[in-house]
């Protein structure tokens, strides 16, 4: 078999190596956000840097035992006592297209907004411009904007806020600003989400757009294990009843009205 | 449909709660361990509490493509590229109780050694002594130590440093340590391996032994969202081939000698 | 590397090859049953013996949409529009040692039954009538037998009554029929369920106890594919509402009574 | 919460219906493959159309332990002895887009290009023409045809002989065959593989595209609990090694080659 290449990580008899950095030296000085950096990023973030991956990993760390992660992963850990990492991975799948997804589409909408400004040396409101334009005419949505309930969200202004104040906000702040602005006049007030923040934010720290899907995982994997450790000590075992009508096919010569 | 409980956290029109705290607050304010913390603690670390699960996150964050996690994410990232969540739970999967259950099982058998000793008054030393005594007749693991390689593991001491020197080393610590040193002399040296070293930490720290497989989940989707994003930007998909010698029978009058 | 060694399957040039037969010659001539039990059990099957594996196959096959397996697929499938295998996989993850595992379990109950009825030379009733005073005195319950409805399961007689007219009946039914009815005596009416029903007709097919378990995945995930199917074609994403009730720490200074 | 709604199945006190069938009704009578297309179909199949079904879910039922799905399923499997569930999930996530995809994306195309025969009213080998054309010049591949070995799938003639056969050959194996006939003369040798036929078959049986994948699901998942029950039964826990190399950043000072 060939062998796997990496530039991650290795180990040798007396020490972990992440990406050349000793895992006991990163144990002793680091934080985990700056090791979840280095991973992903292939060196050490600053503190402005650390701080904003900080604030991202929090902000999508939970959001109760009704969010569709937590949805899925409280009857795995309900109806199995002896594997809770099933649990989790039944709440990492429902982190699909439709439950963070938008993340990782909105880092390509600004890649590609601003890549469309660069090449072809316009601004980059004209970039948006066209885009809001683009996602009108083919009846598609704009990735990380919009809410259910048209408010801001407040996590949104503080990210921007812990950017600039630290002189890390970048393009990819500007493009979704300009993005809003325009949708808000063409469309409707489509305030940007913590999908469209945080897409923006990590296209500036010079992130690639997988890693808008891969960050939401990272932090939300803290909440769904705080979800699991709460079914398993709070709650019986199979305790979970989903309220279920049936309107399909009746029984041959069976008079029931279906409701169970 | 009876409502779901939680006491982990809620959202309103304006905010989330995490235990009580507002989500910008800990954005604006927290590291993600302190909310890692926060979320299964039910209250905020110590700066030296935060330490510790920094450097316990850290420590089982990566192990190369070849750790049995990464190993089972990366065929699935080689296979899927639509769905990187899909890749991610895979490798979460493979954290079962061969690879990495001793962190949980080492919680336990530190929380039933301990409770032995205050029930039956006596020494951690001889409830140590009765543990492994017990081990050795039923022909048991002491779940936390040994390695592969006799060598020990240089995560170990750096915990158990980071613990005494912030006063937070406790009966967890001074347990695990008593029974490797009784291993040592009843059985053969073993050391106490990253799970044992966590246990007594964690432990001490006062999570439940179930956090003992969580933390290991948390800190290594870490790595596994690295191997998977390498995966997809270094490796074509359908690139894994595993050689495979198939030893079954043979099909009716094929002479075949099964070597594929 | 080392190969992986297989005595399953394996392809060359022209054809797959299953347990030494041509995959086109069973695609021609086998039901998908037959090949079940070829892959699981080295040999094809009998008529009586593919009857009764069918029988099973069926029996475990769905539940509705509010089985805990069910329920995990679901919210998956609401979350994520382009990876069905996502959800399917997380209703898998269900089907852990609460939901289904008790088929697993009865069939090693079983064996270590028949274990002791042989190894001392006691008839199968004296084995099972000690098994049941064993889990009487340690509290255990008898897996495979017992309904939150103490009525029973009419599947069970349906697969005895198949097993016994093709004189495929062995020692399994024997002695689970032996423990049903020394534990309606010394304990209370304590019907075979489905779980204690396959497992006893598999022991008698001759498979092993983790069959009892990945027979009732193969079957359901059946179930689980019509699942994911109805929830992509009759629901929009995303329409899934869990109500939650919020009783942890409050906001400081907040009064809101957490009904959310 | 609103109740979920569902036309697959319910049950009641005494018996379990599939789309008003009689569980018991369906053990004693039906086979297993019957049932899937029940669930499915929402009627049953005709003896034809379940021998059609039972060859395609025997035709991908399984591949070897190097098949993708199987390569992530073992992994799992080697390092979690007490989930078994979690080794068959993490092979039906490797069932993505890449592994298989190609059902499900061949019966769009299918449908996509029928479509337009008819709303256009063309012959289906004109609409067969423009669909290959439309792939040339948009650089796209055709799912459903072609091999890395350019040899006809042996399982391909067999479905469509049966189909024909059996008078449930349609305009999906006649689209499929003038797509294939055109790509030879267009591009070049592309045969039909499993994925295209399956694709052709389950449309020609009235299915809809989602069902290309999910039949996939259905049948090798008996293929993955065989492969991890002997991985259980064979191989010692932990026992995978992958070999990797590492070249990535080398350790500061540190001169190894980075062989591992």
């Amino acid at each position: 078999m060939e062998s796997w290449k990496t530039a991650i990580s290795y180990s040798d008899e007396d020490q972990i190596w992440i990406r050349g950095q000793a895992m006991t030296s990163l144990m002793a000085n680091a934080s985990f956000t700056e090791v979840v950096f280095l991973l992903h990023h292939g060196r050490a973030p600053s503190q402005d840097e650390r701080r904003l991956l900080d604030a991202i990993l929090i902000g999508v760390s939970d959001h109760g035992p009704g969010s569709p992660s937590a949805a899925a992963s409280r009857p795995v850990a309900s109806a199995s006592r002896q594997a809770p990492e099933a649990a989790v991975a039944a709440g990492v799948l429902a982190i699909g297209d439709m439950h963070a997804g938008a993340g990782a589409a909105c880092m390509e909408m600004i890649e590609a907004g601003l890549g469309m400004a660069h090449r072809e040396s316009i601004g980059i409101a004209e970039a948006a411009h066209r885009v809001v334009v683009d996602a009108i005419q083919k009846k598609k949505r704009l990735p990380g904007l919009g809410h259910r309930i048209h408010k801001e969200d407040p996590r949104t202004p503080l990210l921007f806020d812990i950017a600039r104040s630290s002189k890390l906000a970048g393009e990819g702040i500007e493009f979704i600003t300009a993005v809003e602005s325009i949708a808000r006049e063409l469309i409707k007030p489509l305030p940007i989400n913590i999908d469209g923040a945080l897409a923006a934010v990590l296209h500036d720290l010079g992130f690639p757009p997988l890693f808008g899907k891969l960050v939401f995982i990272i932090g939300r994997v803290a909440g769904l294990t705080a979800q699991v450790m709460e079914e398993y000590t709070r709650e019986r075992p199979m305790r979970i009843r989903i309220p279920v009508d049936y309107d399909g096919i009746q029984p041959n010569g069976n008079g029931t009205n279906g409701q169970h």
